[in-house]
């Protein structure tokens, strides 16, 4: 690019595979990169811009309508798939947008507001309309014919639709169903084709949808209306971003991160600060809380020292089972491995678990306090043997009630409608750590003579 | 099953999708399971047995060896995609595998060792070996006649692979590239391929391979050996079976949970705890020391009893805010937006992100500790406003610390070539706890006359 050579940068271009050339030209800015693009045919240059990064897309796309040049960014976005197109239109701003619409072929444009109706994250919003759709009365080499005219614009090709003339779904034939009765030119698609198709509905939820094709190893999944009217299909790259984009939306919310569009250097820094402030926040004020709980047993710290060397140890084994609890629980109800009807066995199974490593826990914990407390400043204050039982008492009722609580709080979330990732784990950690302060100065109070 | 009416369960098993049927089937037990699949024909069979449950497929072997009936198992076994024939032999128990392998055809036993010997995790253990190679020299119209002859043996004809004698690969042929030229029957088939070819090595890690197809919307990718010949192919439903593993993998890391083989109420009550206790106890560990660190302080505490209320929140503080952290990074790392050379930008991020939201905790913060100790058990031993900047001055530096060591202890554990989820939220989080004390005495000390 730097010595401006156009024959050599188009051998560049159209040598590579899209993907590789869209990886090499990652530095370089909204300018250099439409030379580059401009270069190439227009086939072949919509296929490497699909391969950029959302915001460099969106850059290119500012940067052409910011210098007067709508006209040519509007037909490589018109030969966009539509799916891509209209996730590209989201991220733009809405003033390109109202410039570029106008200047789509009415076909695009129409599809283009179609599906902007569909709200983010349904399957309408990440399926697209280019399919093979064919009429049942064809024969395999008609077919063949037929998809071999249209593999251009379509994005797939691996499966094709059997429809009827209200474009209802009569059924699926694979391209290897095909290619398998390529020998056989004039068997009809009908009597080959699937019948029992799977589909889901255009308002249905993305992750849902992508659990399905994962279930049944699709390359893609129609999607219909309530007539079975087929209006378009999710396919199976899609399907892996749906997964990718969920997990770390996962994550980040067991962390008490809210949701990140892009990564997290890509993040604006203000944006990061306010996805971590307002989380940050509701953990802090539960917090507080204990504060509030410690100031009620102020007095019986005064009269019994060593209480207050175990108050973190009892919060931290209430908060870290808990979270283990919880984490295991929504990653069951996720996958659909643990449902609601379920929770008598995920009660019980918590509540054992809890006795069982509350104990273990509250074993190791009386040896290290006995230990510790030998090593008082003033050895004549050391606590009796007897007294010392109030920290793995303590433990174990802390640990089981972070086990069962961990374990239904999103049972109870996902009841009420509600996503159970969001009962995540500083907010289960938050809960039990000031019912690990009440527990804690309840054990003492009736254990200690004198408290 | 109950009538015992074989022509309609025939007929069922032949309507359906055989995921659907592996579905309708899940409540039966494995001799149910064997008598419906006895009626289908061989090829459904193994259809329908490839889409049961990994624990239902082990039952089934298991039932029909332990009932003398290897043979018929066996043919069932022979007939699986290599990938899930290897998958599932280990699975059964070794005495089992060793009545199989010597029942398998020759070819399928040899393919088996093979594969057998690469690690699981790597791309050699999910590949299969089961596509569509093709000689250069053939026309479109041959390779279509070939493909059509081998259809029904491979796992996938989306993609053909063109190698030299030495099974050496010289390029991929789509299905579409083949299906647009289906009216140009004479083109020959190497004019047609795609000769930059991207693969992957047999022992390169599955995560890696995931990403790889995922970032170029592959549907399959070739692995190859040191010499480019081509040993199989990963397909793109291995590939949404690895994302659906490593995410739930990474959420029960971060939550201090040990992997587990299959699902939370699949796995044995034992192993659970065993997943559970191993990380509980770490952090349990953890927790002493911050008991100890306490007992280093215990005189401050008995001079400034205020200071024993603020001891969660600092804690949970320092914790939370490191959570966040690690696990943005973490998710950086692992979706590789973030990389080692990036560690100046990263923790300047942290540092500002640190100063930024411990800033807004601290003045929330000493709001509320002086309205706190307002309520004092008796009121003439409140703290004076100056003392109480002690809890403002530690939940900035604490929150810092949290940033800080969130955002490089994973790339620490990167850089030392360890899995940076290990560095996972309870670790970072026990490390902090212990800072935290350190932290918030130390600053007491400074601050407090008489301390």
């Amino acid at each position: 690019i730097a010595t401006d050579d156009d024959a050599s940068l188009r051998e560049f271009v159209d040598a590579l595979m899209p993907a590789r050339v869209a990886e090499f030209m990652e530095g370089l800015d909204a300018v250099e990169s439409w030379r580059v693009l401009q270069v190439a045919d227009p086939e072949r240059r919509v296929e490497v811009f699909g391969y950029f990064e959302p915001e460099k897309q969106t850059a290119l796309v500012h940067a052409l309508v910011g210098a007067g040049d709508a006209d040519a960014i509007s037909g490589l976005v018109a030969d966009l798939p539509a799916d891509d197109r209209v996730d590209l239109l989201r991220d733009v701003d809405d003033h390109v947008v109202e410039e570029l619409i106008p200047l789509l072929p009415p076909d695009d444009r129409r599809e283009t507001l179609r599906l902007r109706g569909f709200p983010e994250g349904t399957a309408g919003s990440v399926m697209t309309t280019e399919m093979v759709c064919l009429p049942e009365h064809l024969s395999v080499a008609e077919a063949l014919t037929e998809i071999s005219k249209q593999a251009q614009e379509v994005e797939t090709v691996y499966y094709t639709y059997v429809v009827d003339d209200d474009r209802r779904l009569l059924g699926l034939l694979s391209a290897r169903q095909l290619v398998t009765h390529y020998l056989n030119p004039n068997q009809l698609i009908s009597e080959l084709m699937q019948r029992d198709v799977v589909t889901v509905l255009a308002m249905d939820d993305q992750e849902a949808v992508a659990e399905k094709v994962a279930d049944y190893d699709f390359l893609a999944i129609p999607v219909v209306d309530e007539n079975r009217r087929l209006l378009g299909i999710v396919t199976h790259d899609d399907i892996i971003d749906v997964f990718r984009e969920e997990a770390t939306e996962d994550a980040l919310l067991a962390a008490g991160v809210a949701p990140l569009e892009n990564g997290y250097l890509k993040t604006h820094w203000f944006t990061l600060a306010y996805s971590r402030g307002i989380w940050l926040g509701v953990m802090f004020f539960a917090a507080l809380l204990t504060a509030y709980a410690l100031l009620r047993y102020e007095e019986g710290f005064d009269k019994v020292w060593w209480l207050v060397l175990f108050i973190p140890l009892v919060i931290s084994s209430g908060g870290n089972s808990g979270s283990q609890s919880a984490t295991l629980v929504i990653r069951g109800l996720n996958d659909g491995e643990v449902r609601l009807e379920d929770w008598r066995r995920v009660l019980w199974r918590e509540l054992a678990m809890g006795l069982f490593l509350g104990a273990g826990l509250a074993i190791v914990g009386y040896g290290s306090a006995l230990l510790l407390t030998r090593q008082a400043p003033e050895p004549h204050l050391s606590p009796t043997s007897y007294e010392m039982v109030v920290v793995p008492v303590t433990i174990l009722l802390v640990v089981v009630c972070g086990t069962l609580c961990g374990g239904a709080l999103p049972l109870l979330f996902q009841k009420l409608g509600l996503d159970p990732a969001l009962m995540s784990n500083p907010f289960v950690a938050g809960i039990i750590d000031i019912a690990g302060i009440v527990i804690y100065m309840t054990v003492a109070t009736a254990m200690i003579a004198g408290m």
